[in-house]
């Protein structure tokens, strides 16, 4: 046994890998702010900011449903996992600062790509001061999964809920909707590596988060709603008209096309506008406000880096429903859209 | 279309499904407190109790590797699984007060099955006053798994941590440890199905937790560690004394052994020590305390109720080694034991 390095899963055991990652955590990951107990206990136990609300959300990357091993690599996926996490918490307009991941692994998954995964974690979670201060390993033979608990903190008068658009809001989007479901689209196709350098493709990859953006929307207080997209334009405006119990209409014209998405759509044979419209997880910000309040939101935002902010529409008394407006100025409404996990 | 009522999972879809799963804790969940934001938008909300910690675990069950869904119903896996993470708590010294459910399901997994999970978990969480604050449903073709988190509180000099063992103290048992692992193998055995009554396989599908004990226990400061029994209990003291960099020696004639756990050691021909010694998730209590202590933690258990106590052995100055104390006075070593998720 001697020089030999362990090279699986299987060999170094849970207890051996889970000192491995708490090395790996210790040496390259934030340091922890007010937590009283990491890693290594029943339970973490962390001392809440006086005067904050405690944020918590999570979501789950399963192997075959939400990626392919071939096609995303271990820092990636990581990155990725966590970015879906802090979106969560940046959209309410809070702050992330604790973590937990839980990671159902094969045997004969090599440690090196663990290590690269939690690699992945801290890209997202070192910038923010964030770190991991728990979570579980355990085996699954059905395949990899990643679910990952992110904690948040926020001042109670800053919490921005989707309950609170109204009727005649404008409705705003960062970034270019749907290119991570081009960029996915094109990995899931025949011809992937050609397209593996695509921008369209590091959307779906590598996507950003705008909590940095989002936080300083929420302190203002001009938002009347905000959320992430994680299930596309219309399907994530459908979640704010139900919650508001109102309705929306997009401006066909208006809807923002970068020109990658327009070469992925020819490439792909598909609309461009059901790429925007459709199923994505672009981890872009969708939000609202008074039509007199968009400079002012648009200004806050791009202090915090230079993403574009686009109008794309209204919304309106309808209960519930999503209109189309075309340049004709007539509205159709939007077929369905939207991500449903158990959809075929 | 009309008068059918949806079956599966599939034919709900996610959406419906989320709905269903709210209207059920709606109705017959505890009422939640200090929840400023429940499931429903990107991230619950919770004001912190002043003057609590916060604390934080979760634990997963992977269909295949820690059930199979012929051997348990859906409501005990539910209050299982929500009595592992309550356990996790309870052995901190705290009180739970937020869950967060992640789910991986199949598209044909009967919504009635789900109902039945959650009243699982709500027949755990009610009688502590604690509720399901958001969660995570996702398709997972390769089996189901689930994943909790549980969010507890408890008042920081009542932080219960492992690490205060020292040597001289008295180690405790709660209950028989043992017995959830001979249920385990009696329901993995060919002969399973006339063990179903059996109290070990009750104490394995139905396991308590002893989180009401262990806050009396915190609350008086009397413990110098505590941690829950779920790898097993020379597993679990090895966490303790890795934790404090003791030892421990337990004393052979003092192992509890119970009347159902001998019937089931026969009935599995395995020696009855191999099993209280060996894995076993039973969510017992491990503690550890000053020997003038024991009768007033003793007695303190037995208030909450009627929860056997047994001393089982001593901490001792050799760091990390175990051993087994026979009749005879002589201490041999302990072969290993303990749960190790990634072992054949």
């Amino acid at each position: 046994m001697a020089g030999r390095t362990p090279q699986r899963v299987a060999e170094v055991g849970e207890f051996g890998l889970i000192a491995r990652i708490q090395a790996l955590l210790e040496k390259e990951g934030a340091r922890c702010s007010r937590v009283s107990l990491g890693p290594g206990d029943d339970a973490a136990a962390f001392r809440p900011r006086p005067g904050f609300e405690v944020l918590v959300t999570c979501d789950c990357l399963v192997e075959g449903r939400h990626f392919l091993k071939d096609r995303i690599g271990p820092m990636d996926l990581g990155r990725r996992a966590m970015v879906m996490n802090i979106s969560d918490i940046g959209a309410m307009g809070g702050v992330p600062v604790y973590a937990l991941v839980s990671l159902g692994l094969q045997g004969d998954t090599p440690i090196t790509w663990i290590d690269a995964l939690y690699r992945g974690f801290l890209e997202e979670l070192n910038p923010l001061q964030a770190c991991i201060i728990g979570g579980n390993l355990t085996e699954s033979a059905g395949g990899l999964f990643l679910d990952i608990t992110l904690i948040g903190e926020i001042e109670s008068p800053f919490l921005t809920r989707r309950s609170s658009a109204r009727a005649g809001d404008v409705i705003l989007v960062t970034g270019y909707p749907g290119q991570a479901a081009a960029g996915l689209k094109l990995l899931q196709s025949a011809a992937w590596r050609q397209w593996q350098q695509h921008p369209v493709t590091a959307a779906y990859l590598r996507p950003p988060h705008r909590a940095r953006e989002a936080r300083r929307v929420a302190r203002s207080g001009l938002a009347s709603a905000m959320m992430d997209l994680s299930d596309g334009l219309v399907g994530d405006l459908g979640h704010i008209c139900r919650a508001a119990n109102v309705g929306g209409v997009l401006y066909e014209d208006r809807l923002p096309v970068s020109k990658p998405l327009e070469e992925a759509s020819q490439a792909l044979d598909c609309p461009v506008r059901s790429l925007v419209l459709g199923p994505s997880d672009d981890y872009e910000l969708l939000l609202t406000c008074r039509p007199e309040r968009v400079a002012e939101i648009r200004r806050l935002i791009q202090a915090a880096g230079p993403v574009p902010v686009h109008e794309v529409g209204r919304l309106t008394e309808r209960p519930c429903r999503i209109g189309l407006a075309g340049a004709d100025g007539r509205v159709r409404p939007v077929p369905g859209g939207g991500w449903d996990h158990f959809s075929p």
